[in-house]
């Protein structure tokens, strides 16, 4: 069976395993390494009350070598003050000491790991359950696609499904590949590297253009996705290049535009896999506004469509209200011409002009009944265009986020 | 029994009637008239798609004396283009032609009536039955608490009680009474004067003290209140003095400050009210944010919090996850102090100083499961404070708005 796991590209071991953090049992911890070291770029959370991996990790980022990422579910490690920054540190340490028991030539230093967690905000660590934790799945990493999977199970916390993906492309004559995983079944909100996201590949890749290539694909895919519309406090996409699939790093032109065309492709991939795993979320919408007078205009609109619950309410209930929608946009402060708004659903204009069109409402209520469909608004003003991606809001959505924490 | 609807004051007549709008065969249009005439005052949505009724209001708020308002439920005449304009000055002038009939002495004008509409958004209003209604209406008005009720009764949408308050004080001597009405059971965001209000006063009070007194009341409670974090395209907060109570206007001074401290009452009264009829909701709670570097950060830090909904779904399963509230703060862009910021449930601490409190999980969760309760947070960096109003989201919520407009 061909691996399409992060464990896929050349270079990459994986683990996933039961450390004891969740009260559930299930799995909670996982473990990437690239023993010969891979060059990393991320991207962080830009909320203001950033989780002590976060912290760590943007630290550790700058290293030349990143040798493994930890990561755990069932606990966030934010807000938990200058504990929670020992804890972070403290995994990295424990990585590293195993890394150096196993390879003592290595030498890999606690600034060459990198950390992240998610679950739920305000509670210390189980550290005893942690350090153990990370002793076990060392010893049980992998570069099968079972490993792969562990590790996309271990970082799971209200998913229901792991998410995965993979592609390969060829670069300078060879075939590079490049997977993917990601969590994020709540608190996902725009701006933001969202969630967690972990990406190989066997590319061999300066620092810099990776950085770039990462955030060009985090920036159109998976940060245009609300859900809950605000960011969360562990927001972390990471990406390692082992470079073991290409004989001389790639450089700006062709082979590098492949690469980031299939980083994107990649990460498109894994936003639809998460925004169909929202808490709840039984379908999904893109949002494009047009017409406006500046991007950023377009930009609050389109979120202000996708985060208003009556909206979100209407898709779930497969109701061409879009009234609701006029509603979000007049509401939000941007420039319109309401005598020229516009607004479709899918190619069905529903508000020509500044006024009801007739339409055939069966069919309407079906395009939204689709699992994927597309609202657009013109505002009238302007020539500036800018999307994001929502989901519907169910009644799953409320049970779910009701007895999250106890 | 002593009457407790907008027909208290002296001045009044109301009508609430059957006239066709709602599929549901329920009341849905209603008049309030003042036969002398009365000093009006109002307050309408920033929504820049404001409807029809809006645009007319505003204008006709204008007028020195305003004799009648006529509302009708179950169509907000919103998004109707210039046909939507049309029939909402058919509707005033239909109420002073009533008007002219019954007094011809009165010469009443179409712009001394005002005009106000709720509910769905984007369909024409069957004027054939809104304008036969208002003839029936004009028939049944009464200044008994019966008419008045019917009045409250008439405006709601998916309301399920009418919501009224009373209240009178001493001015100059005599006695004055206000009282109020008001619908909105969704679509209520803040900035606005939200959805509609409807205040009557004996009061004789220049128009100038009464739009101001408006302003501040309305600013103080009702604006404060989100449920669904937008501004609806209708809303309209109208007050109407008759002036019957006292001999001589009241001038600024300690009677004007009696008068806006019960105006002030009877907002939080019927904000209060609303709050707790707001679609699915079961509770509500108020979130105060001290320690802002200005008072606009401290407004948005509010809202953040009041509208984000994965505190609304904590506080719905009585679940202390302050975490979330943290989250929305720190999200929201505004300044603050990690190491200083503090967050409690009433009276409980649960995040002090950038760490997490130990606290009587128990003790939280039932303050949570208060009809009312207050979020407190502090953001640490300057002396600026904020509030607003949020209630809990429910699966009912989501069962209400999936299901609204079909």
């Amino acid at each position: 069976m061909q691996n399409r796991t992060i464990t896929a590209p050349k270079g990459f071991l994986a683990a996933g395993i039961r450390a004891g953090i969740k009260d559930s049992g299930r799995p909670d911890l996982g473990l990437i390494v690239c023993p010969d070291g891979a060059t990393a770029a991320a991207v962080f959370t830009t909320n203001k009350i950033s989780a002590a991996p976060v912290h760590i990790s943007s630290k550790h980022i700058t290293s030349r070598r990143i040798f493994a990422v930890v990561v755990n579910s069932g606990n966030a490690n934010a807000c938990t003050g200058s504990q929670g920054i020992k804890d972070a540190v403290a995994m990295c340490r424990q990585v590293a000491a195993c890394a150096n028991s196993h390879w003592p030539d290595h030498k890999v230093q606690p600034s060459q790991v990198l950390v992240a967690s998610t679950g739920v905000i305000g509670h210390h660590l189980p550290m005893k359950q942690v350090l153990e934790g990370i002793r076990i799945a060392w010893k049980g990493l992998s570069s099968s696609a079972r490993a792969g999977l562990a590790f996309a199970t271990a970082i799971m916390t209200t998913d229901t499904r792991p998410k995965q993906a993979v592609r390969t492309c060829q670069i300078a004559g060879q075939r590079v590949t490049i997977a993917g995983t990601v969590k994020g079944a709540g608190m996902i909100g725009p701006h933001m590297a969202t969630t967690l996201c972990l990406l190989t590949t066997d590319c061999a890749i300066p620092k810099h253009l990776l950085a770039r290539a990462l955030r060009q694909a985090i920036n159109q895919t998976i940060n245009r996705l609300t859900v809950d519309g605000l960011q969360s406090t562990n927001d972390t996409a990471i990406i390692m290049a082992s470079g073991l699939a290409v004989k001389r790093p790639i450089a700006p032109g062709k082979g590098f535009e492949r690469f980031c065309l299939t980083l994107l492709e990649i990460c498109d991939d894994l936003l639809r896999q998460m925004a169909l795993d929202a808490e709840g979320a039984t379908r999904m919408f893109k949002v494009v506004v047009k017409g406006a007078a500046t991007k950023p205009d377009a930009a609050l609109a389109a979120r202000a469509v996708a985060n208003y619950p009556l909206v979100k309410c209407a898709i779930h209930g497969g109701d061409p209200n879009w009234g609701r929608i006029i509603c979000a946009v007049g509401s939000i402060g941007v420039r319109l011409d309401p005598r020229r708004l516009s607004c479709r659903l899918d190619q069905i204009y529903v508000f020509r002009n500044g006024a009801p069109c007739r339409f055939d409402r069966k069919a309407a209520s079906s395009v939204i009944r689709r699992p994927f469909h597309t609202i657009t608004v013109d505002l009238g003003v302007g020539s500036h265009t800018d999307f994001c991606y929502g989901v519907d809001l169910s009644e799953e959505y409320v049970q779910v986020n009701a007895e999250y924490h106890t």
